[in-house]
């Protein structure tokens, strides 16, 4: 069916007839962003609604591209017809150049609204205000407040809500529209009023502001400022989008790289070079505290030969133990469900964790090399003591591992950085150089004498 | 503010007035979040309407407690009160014998609904819905649709539009609640409808949802079955909740742990460590391969100790590049950015990058030694040898890893395994083995005649 759509409106285009009312804007989209080269033309043809409404759905790299290449007289009417929000996503991406050059098509009272969106930081609440929402007093009557819908309704993107503030534009209630269905038509609103709101602050964190809708059951929320004036409103649909925007940036970071900007496949080659150099580069050179750690043991390595063979497998069981525990206790403090104060918890749980899963992959490292021995004289005359020291050095690696995973996403969050950004590469590197460490102090002790 | 409310509610339960209603079900249900011992003295003295919201906010495994002790009346009370969606949520996290035996509570018809529900795959649209919606025929006239909302919307979680069916219950059109209190009261139904609209199906993967509702801008969507009937709604804070544990899931997967069912500290621990032994094992005898590819190389480790330095160095550089690419390709996957028929494009950029992140990473390498050895002479006379050989690996190994890492994922998709599950593990178990046997066939051929 999709392909057959892409055909029609490739035939559409071929034919010169500019007529795209059969195609759903969904549609007139995903075609774009896979045939950006028609992009021009599409929209031009399009009557305003339905080009602001294809336009939003565009990759933003294309609509940026528009917006610049489209005459500006169409230019100034699509801006005009953007709501709020998809007007501030998309001239928050442009150059503040632009910005100000495009801002100058919007009428007087739209501009000001357009540019105080834009004076709200990268990642609040205020960038994904929409000021399109029905306000009412409290002296108004459930049919006052119908016929201003009924009124303003068609502009209004979400109106499940309707809002009452006082002679300040202070918040003082929210009304579901549900409500005003049902109650008798000529009721105050005043007496449907039980004065208690759930409202966002407009300098609030978006990713907070997701658990407070998801913590309400929420499909639209009221944004207040300080003095508890009512700013606009945030709709569930940008929640959704900067949920899976924010998880997508805390994988891209825990996988050690910098997020990227844009999808992967839109992301420029040399962009995408930018943001997985440094992280490589950085881990290379903590890793070559690695070769300096073994250096230092040396003669032991020319001594036992033998031991030299393990290492691989007991710094990557170091590193996989603190990656599943970092994980674990990055995405817990991301949902909320770990804070500061329950590290001693954390970090109980997890000391008997390493415990228990270094014993295990400790107990299996050991049984490998006496099994093996018996079928096989590689590991010497001494293999229950090369056994003991492997296994025992696992169980102490598993559990530094685990120690580390757990403990430090909690401490660079404490110091304020991105647990997501930092900890994987941290602890990656701190395992690796400690646990060669740990492997050869163990080896010393128990090899002493026969093999060193 | 949070602790007075807790402090308050304390006092409430202290002097034994069991009088709740100063606080938001919310509060209340994060108060017993964090004093479930409460939790039953609590909701037994709620409004029924209150107790089955508070209930719904809390964390599952006590709602379940909470159906065990309460007193029967009092969960059948619960029960009959909740929506059908948060029933389903609950009833599905019981073992099937409670379910009867709750099930019973129901009056008869939400009964076979109740159980209708169940029936739906785990992670399919089926468990989210919830079949009170407001349904019209298409001859009524806004009025008679508006007195119906009238009529049910007390019921009804969300109103946001209405569905026309035929008389064989087949989805016709949604109507939009706003375009309903716009239109002129006698306007009929038909001359709104454009017979077009937005349906999931109830089979359809919760996942997959999530990306209709986004790509659609909705607050809710019709569910409907192979036959065209309308079988429910499902509203987008679900899928907001839906989203967030997908993520969840992933993220644990790809850091080499099996997805946790409950938050990480109401995990039990014998729980948690069934979640990670078995990758953590699996992991480590992937692992073991290396020690028998170091074994391989036996006589070359003997010859040239100082080959041996760089082995941690070498592996992890893999490890690291190999990770970037899997998380990046796993993620582009999850959000539908990537199909397998991008696998040659993905391809051609991850063999560039492979390629500039190799020579950046091995030049690094090469200068190391050369410069340390300037003042050093650990790396003994060869140190431009051991530096070649050092820098040609990392090309190789890095190159190998991030080739790895973003075919894999798109491999295991393809042969229908989850690649967030497998890819990690298995990305750096394979560039770690293949690795040592690129370090030491480089080695072979650069220095042998001199070290080795």
């Amino acid at each position: 069916m999709e392909i057959s759509k892409e055909e029609l409106i490739l035939d559409v285009l071929k034919h010169e007839k500019p007529y795209f009312s059969d195609f759903r804007t969904t549609e007139l989209a995903d075609f774009l962003n896979d045939y950006p080269e028609y992009s021009q033309k599409v929209i031009e043809n399009l009557e305003p609604h339905r080009a602001v409404k294809t336009l939003k759905f565009l990759d933003l790299k294309l609509q940026k591209k528009l917006i610049h290449t489209l005459p500006s007289n169409k230019v100034a009417e699509l801006i005009q017809n953007m709501h709020f929000d998809d007007r501030t996503a998309l001239l928050s991406e442009l150059t503040s150049e632009s910005v100000k050059k495009l801002v100058l098509f919007l009428p007087h009272e739209d501009r000001l609204e357009t540019l105080a969106l834009l004076g709200y930081p990268e990642d609040s609440v205020g960038r994904l205000m929409n000021p399109d929402y029905i306000e009412v007093k409290d002296h108004f009557t459930v049919q006052d407040a119908l016929n201003k819908i009924r009124k303003l309704g068609r502009t209004i993107e979400n109106i499940n809500f309707i809002y009452i503030i006082d002679d300040h534009e202070k918040l003082i209630d929210d009304i579901n529209l549900k409500e005003l269905l049902i109650a008798a038509p000529d009721t105050r609103l005043s007496e449907l009023s039980d004065k208690k709101y759930i409202a966002l602050h407009v300098t609030d964190d978006q990713e907070n502001a997701t658990s407070v809708f998801r913590k309400n059951n929420r499909a639209v929320l009221p944004v207040i400022d300080d003095d508890g004036i009512l700013l606009g409103i945030v709709t569930i649909d940008d929640m959704l989008r900067v949920q899976s925007e924010e998880d997508t940036e805390d994988i891209q970071k825990m996988g050690g790289t910098e997020a990227l900007d844009e999808p992967y496949m839109n992301t420029a080659f040399f962009e995408l070079i930018k943001k997985r150099a440094p992280w490589l580069i950085i881990l290379f050179i903590g890793e070559m505290l690695t070769a300096s750690a073994m250096a230092f043991f040396e003669d032991e390595i020319a001594k036992a030969v033998i031991l030299v063979l393990f290492i691989p497998l007991i710094i990557s069981s170091g590193g996989n133990s603190g990656s599943q525990a970092s994980t674990l206790i990055i995405r817990a403090m991301a949902l909320g469900e770990i804070n500061f104060e329950d590290w001693w918890r954390v970090m109980k749980r997890e000391i008997l964790s390493g415990l228990v899963l270094g014993s295990i992959l400790g107990i299996i490292g050991f049984l490998r090399i006496i099994i093996w021995s018996s079928i096989s004289p590689i590991y010497g005359e001494h293999y229950i003591l090369v056994g003991l020291t492997v296994g025992i050095t696992l169980l102490f690696i598993v559990l530094w591992g685990t120690l580390c995973g757990s403990m430090l996403p909690i401490i660079l969050k404490k110091l304020g950085f991105d647990p997501a950004t930092s900890s994987a590469p941290f602890v990656a590197t701190l395992v690796d150089v400690t646990g060669l460490v740990i492997y050869f102090v163990v080896a010393s002790l128990l090899l002493r004498g026969t093999l060193l």
